[in-house]
């Protein structure tokens, strides 16, 4: 990995001595920046949003109490990591996987793409427009833009270079309860783009298409959402369509470094991560019926608080051991908690995902055709998300109201440097 | 109509002596709630987002420094108007059209629906939730929602009340460049959601239709967006995809009344409005490669300030008389504005449009699936839009970039009392 330029933003320093709960409790609250050595990248600064410094000089920032408050909110592009991914969540994300035109699959050409494409996305996330664009106010807002680039496994096929290929990427094996359509499968190269503002991410989605409409085609295309900033305090765990409080038990930063970041095998690759995404339709017909009782024994925690049916708060620690009076455990072990927590700590994700409510269409179930883009990071999939998935579609009470029907994996290469394009070191090697 | 609680909040002063222009300047600011006279709901309200006042007892208002100033942030419900159409547009809107099931065609059916439906509406805009939801959390954040509810010339058919519907209820004219495709034209009901936040959205969308589904089925859903609150000052004039100010000159407060509000004909239309919504792909594609200039001619406005070609500020009037060194028009009569603008006063219309920016689809043209959900508000579609679309599909420089691909007109009954239920009085008349 070529060296970068270490801006103090992104470095993940954890408060010492703090637990994850403290941590994370710590994140929930206004007086996020107030915890010692919280950094602006890792959490503070999205969650706060407004205090996203800003790496431009004669930029200035804004703070929350502004009217325009995201209008200068910015996340670094440059950095040892691609930003998106660990970044404290935007609102909106439009997942755009593409293919390679016939005509345009040697190495060259996709090294013309990555130079294109990063300039762009540098200039964009640092509140420049795009180069040549003709409406740079439609970039008025930066609202914490993110774009995020990821190479799936036909990209490196197409391109000669399978041999770099790390052995993860690939399709996932198959679950049994899978209905994957192929419309969300797959795809050669796919863009992650996050903002605050829909309309920001528009501008920034259509940009990015249009750079690169001589050299791919869009294979399929995914919109989601979180609650608005404004709508709950920052760092608030969101709510999924089900309205169970989403992200609870996620690795805290000082755990990225064992549980996303890849430190070994493939230069282009230290530093990056491996981003699988699977599209589960959300049954909502099947779901209002359920009483409130049963929807916290599918989950393994409360609805309000969002708290694991054996404690209080939403950070406690659940207790799979602990019996009610007749005997039977609180948690029920075939909950989604229950079933997803592992007890080989090698073996946890980073989860991002976010909510999809889309009008009629083929996808539609019932009266419904929502659910979520899960989407999560690590090291290696096939050691990571994969049992817990195995696991979950083995039996997991949730599965009798989702759906699994898309599914891709990308490895991510590390961040960049000032004046670096994306995949620099795979597609140069 | 019956006798209204009359809010305060909900009437519309005019600061006197004001002009349209100072007025929308005024709006423009942060200090828009010290323009003398200027209400709540009328502009000041949603423009300042959290101090939209609430009208239930116990329920503090946030201020827009606090994180979480949209959880609150609400709009009242009941009033002589229903909220919605003068209400200053909020980030988000879905539009769903349903039909009546046939087996629920008598007006018992359509009586019961709308009780049922006017109650949800009312609890969920007052931060409650819906009735027998079992997922009170999803509206946690109010982010200013209203629903407003219209109905088609079909519903009145088909519940025997064909004689109550006013003339210009119905299909508009054809226009020669009309691309009507059925899958967005038409419906029985309409019922239009805004909110600032696409989750709080999301629910109350879910939960009308749920409510409805014995009764109706659903026939279009149509999602659109604005600018994030946070992203652009409060009151702002809002870009369009073509990066254009989209707004400036609507009609100001005190000129509602005479172009947006009914005040003859059948009672239950007097405080009521007709909506027109029109589907209008965008063809981003070839608007792209324009230069700037030519899309200032096609628009007779800047797209960096919004002014017309003849001025300098955003709320101008435009000179459609002055004349260039050469002796030709500065603003060509055949741009958008010098098209649409109405000479005759009585001819204007309210406009409330959004963006929309879909996954490719059957409406994709060449890259891209978006446009604008134009909406508008008038007392009289035939008088009012018809001759203004008239003109524009006649000759409009931006008609090259845009088609009319839907197109539906909804009458929206006059607001309610509380206990009343929408339509009451043309149901039970
Ligand atoms: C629509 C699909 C899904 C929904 C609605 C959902 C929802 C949730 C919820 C509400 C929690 C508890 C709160 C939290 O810790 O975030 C949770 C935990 C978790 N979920 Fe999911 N989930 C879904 C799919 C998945 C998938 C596909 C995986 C990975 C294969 C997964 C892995 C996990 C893990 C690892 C945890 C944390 C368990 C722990 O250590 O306590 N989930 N999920
Ligand atoms: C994609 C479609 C459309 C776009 C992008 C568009 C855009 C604009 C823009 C940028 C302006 C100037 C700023 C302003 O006053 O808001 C404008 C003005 C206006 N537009 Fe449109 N428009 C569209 C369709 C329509 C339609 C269908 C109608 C009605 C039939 C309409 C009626 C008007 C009117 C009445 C004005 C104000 C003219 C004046 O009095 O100055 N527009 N439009």
């Amino acid at each position: 990995m070529p060296e970068l330029n270490q801006h103090p933003e992104n470095e993940h320093q954890q408060p010492s001595g703090a637990t994850r709960r403290q941590f994370l409790r710590g994140a929930g609250t206004a007086g996020a920046a107030g915890v010692a050595g919280l950094t602006v990248m890792g959490l503070g600064g999205c969650a706060e949003g407004a205090q996203t410094s800003d790496i431009r000089p004669g930029q200035g920032s804004a703070e929350p109490g502004d009217n325009d408050f995201l209008a200068k909110a910015r996340v670094p592009f440059d950095g040892p990591h691609q930003a998106g991914v660990d970044t404290p969540q935007q609102s909106f994300i439009k997942l755009i996987a593409f293919n390679l035109k016939e005509s345009k699959t040697s190495r060259e050409d996709v090294i013309r793409l990555m130079r294109l494409w990063t300039d762009d996305a540098r200039r964009m996330c640092s509140g420049l427009a795009g180069l040549a664009d003709l409406e740079p106010e439609n970039l008025e807002s930066t609202a914490n833009l993110t774009i995020t680039v990821g190479y799936g496994r036909s990209l490196l096929d197409k391109i000669g270079l399978s041999d770099k290929a790390p052995e993860w990427l690939g399709d996932l094996p198959e679950f049994s309860r899978d209905e994957l359509v192929d419309a969300w499968n797959g795809g050669d190269i796919c863009l992650q783009i996050c903002a605050d503002d829909r309309f920001t991410l528009s501008h920034a989605a259509r940009f990015m298409t249009k750079t690169a409409r001589t050299y791919v085609d869009v294979a399929w295309m995914q919109d989601g959402f979180l609650h608005a900033r404004g709508s709950i305090e920052p760092g608030t765990t969101p709510r999924n369509l089900f309205g169970q409080l989403d992200g609870t038990a996620n690795p805290a930063p000082d755990e990225h470094d064992d549980i996303i970041w890849i430190n070994d095998g493939p230069e282009w690759l230290r530093g990056g991560t491996a981003m699988v995404i699977r599209r589960v339709a959300m049954l909502m017909d099947e779901w209002d019926i359920l009483d409130r009782a049963s929807r916290e024994v599918a989950m393994g925690r409360t609805i309000d608080t969002g708290a694991p049916l054996t404690g209080t708060d939403e950070f406690d620690d659940p207790d799979f051991e602990a019996l009610d009076q007749y005997g039977l455990p609180v948690i029920d072990p075939n909950s989604h908690m229950a079933r997803a927590f592992s007890t080989d700590r090698s073996e946890r994700i980073y989860r991002r995902p976010y909510n999809y409510d889309m009008p009629p269409g083929p996808d539609t179930r019932g009266t419904s055709n929502s659910g979520q883009i899960f989407i999560c990071f690590q090291k290696n999939p096939l050691k990571q998300f994969v049992p817990i998935q195995q696991r979950l579609d083995e039996a997991d009470r949730l599965n009798e109201w989702i759906t699994h029907i898309g599914s891709a994996v990308f490895a991510v290469p590390h961040g960049t440097n000032e004046g670096d394009y994306w995949g620099q070191d795979l597609l140069e090697g």
